[in-house]
């Protein structure tokens, strides 16, 4: 077998090694089924139960009320951030409220121009996105169909720390970079949702949380492929699902559940693993200098500059020979990101940070 | 390693043994990469090599002429019978004509009238969609956006052997469940879609091939994760696609090209399974009986009833005892289905020919 590298891609990532070891084991035929899991009816006796198990570990995992209804789709968060004003916004004669925190909220806002009435209540993009607002800089609007917040921007690396309050306005939360983190007030949230590719499985499947009195605020305009309570209504088995990607989220939930201990042991995890990288960078004397305010700091994605170019050029060539890879930042932003999801392990982060001092030691 | 079953199941479906194998071998890392192909950026080299062997491949094979695009979506034919009238209807002033020949063409045609004026220009219902039109039975509408056909009903079991020619009006046809099965003449087709689970892969990719002067029929209310010339702008990479499953995919193409010597080799291996099964069937002397009249008969999908329900039900258990799975109808139809895509090996057809001999003497 090749050798693995540490990979802190921004997503798709780095994945537990026990999930893709079970999924190379049972890649020509799943126990008792005798079929690849890329082969097997969505209708089946086997993948239902393996759609059945992925919901009710998501369940226990995150604490999901009996009210919440839990959905599969395709077409990653980008799909969401027209299939949420298409359902929420489109015909209601309200206003769509975001929390513009960085460059996919920014996306996500402009969507919802299609549907209707969208209003920033507040934006980031002043300071270039390296702060979050205090829940009460954000204003209210009398007229909002929901708010809209990112909890965290991977491009930039600043994450909300807590769950906001939004009140009797349904809050929705794109958690695409770090759901499954940290435990999560769902009650808190109209709807929460998060593609697979960084925390929770292969690009290809996004999970949607909803709670169900929004699931009839659909015209009837909104074909079902579109359609939030027609998936509700399906199981999300309207058409046929993205099997093999649930089924590794599956394994992913078992993995939380049963390595790991759950989502408050794997929160300490990570504080643990961006202790370390932070750590080097603010021991650096400035010669890292990280994009997000302190207090704003992303547990999953690091981001940060060196004094050139130049400088950066040659930190990411000696990053890749001690196989420390795809540390390259947003083409947006530039610099460094070091994406540390749920599955990188504590070494990749150790040896990171050791790099890190290194280099700025014979650097600097 | 589980023993493996043939497996008839009409989508997700039986995959080529070598493809399972290779993804298998590298599902830890990549050859030369170091992290699995469920881990790496959509950005990354690796997966853009993949990505351009995958479509230079499929040029290849179906002969794409260099004014079509091919996109790599997700969402399934179902997402597509609501993208194409979205962007080829809308605002059209134009009517939207199907060819209903099942219940895949049925749904299909639904979901226009979200969209526009939409006219049924030929069906099959009252004959419980045994049959297909001749291409002169089918009406012209002077006002036509495009003209949609279903190539294969999967339910059914009926299969256009021909590609038809609509003249000035844009042909869009749901390949799904007969994708790459047989040479294809693309020059005659506006748009030619079909999910990945059934020929071409596991499910959650779809495979779009469009010709380009049909790009910018979309008015700018369409958003542009449902707009063909969006994702043609971005190389299907608006968002991170399906990227496992169009590594999957890529391994097909080279299966086809390399292990069956391609499409017309695909085809003669397809005809030969397929009268296997409708020889044993024909030769029952009335004990099976077909579902599609004969001329329309599916290479791809054999259906057909016996002569009750229990003896439907005895055949299925004495079929799962000789490891011939997921043979049994749709819900919709009832009897038995056996699905013989391109992967399932000519020896899957000899046994299930054998038991449909063996079973029809003992009970008949």
């Amino acid at each position: 077998m090749t050798e693995r590298v540490y990979n802190f891609s921004p997503g798709p990532a780095v994945l537990p090694v026990p999930v893709l070891e079970q999924a190379q084991r049972e890649m020509l035929a799943l126990p008792g089924v005798g079929s690849s899991i890329l082969e097997i009816s969505h209708r089946s006796k086997a993948f239902l139960e393996i759609l059945a198990e992925a919901e009710a570990n998501l369940r226990r995992l995150l604490g999901i009320p009996a009210n919440y209804k839990v959905l599969f789709l395709q077409g990653g968060s980008r799909l969401q951030f027209s299939m949420i004003p298409m359902n929420l916004l489109r015909d209601s004669g309200k206003t769509a409220e975001y929390v513009v925190s960085g460059s996919w909220g920014e996306k996500a806002a402009e969507e919802a121009t299609y549907e209707g009435e969208m209003r920033v209540v507040w934006s980031g993009k002043a300071t270039n996105y390296d702060r979050l607002p205090a829940w009460s800089e954000v204003p209210r609007g009398p007229r909002a169909a929901y708010l809209h917040i990112t909890s965290n921007e991977t491009i930039q690396g600043v994450q909300f720390a807590a769950d906001p309050d939004s009140g009797d306005v349904p809050l929705v939360c794109d958690a695409s970079s770090d759901f499954l983190h940290r435990p999560v007030d769902i009650g808190r949230y109209g709807l929460l949702y998060a593609c697979a590719q960084k925390n929770a499985g292969p690009a290809g499947v996004t999970i949607v949380v909803v709670r169900d009195d929004l699931l009839d605020r659909a015209p009837k305009s909104v074909p079902s492929m579109l359609n939030y309570a027609a998936y509700a209504k399906e199981n999300s088995m309207q058409n046929t699902p993205n099997t093999f990607g649930i089924y590794v989220f599956m394994l992913i939930t078992r993995w939380l559940e049963g390595e790991i201990g759950g989502l408050n042991k794997m929160l300490e995890f990570n504080r643990a693993k961006a202790k370390l990288v932070y750590d080097a960078l603010d021991e650096s004397g400035g010669f890292y200098r990280g994009h997000a305010q302190r207090p704003f700091r992303s547990l999953m994605n690091v981001t940060f500059r060196l004094p050139s170019d130049d400088v950066e050029k040659r930190f990411l060539a000696g990053a890749t020979e001690h196989k420390l890879c795809e540390l390259k930042g947003h083409r947006s932003v530039g610099g460094i990101r070091a994406s540390i999801y749920n599955a990188m392990p504590m070494e990749g982060a150790r040896l990171l940070a050791e790099y890190m001092r290194d280099f700025a030691r014979r650097n600097g």
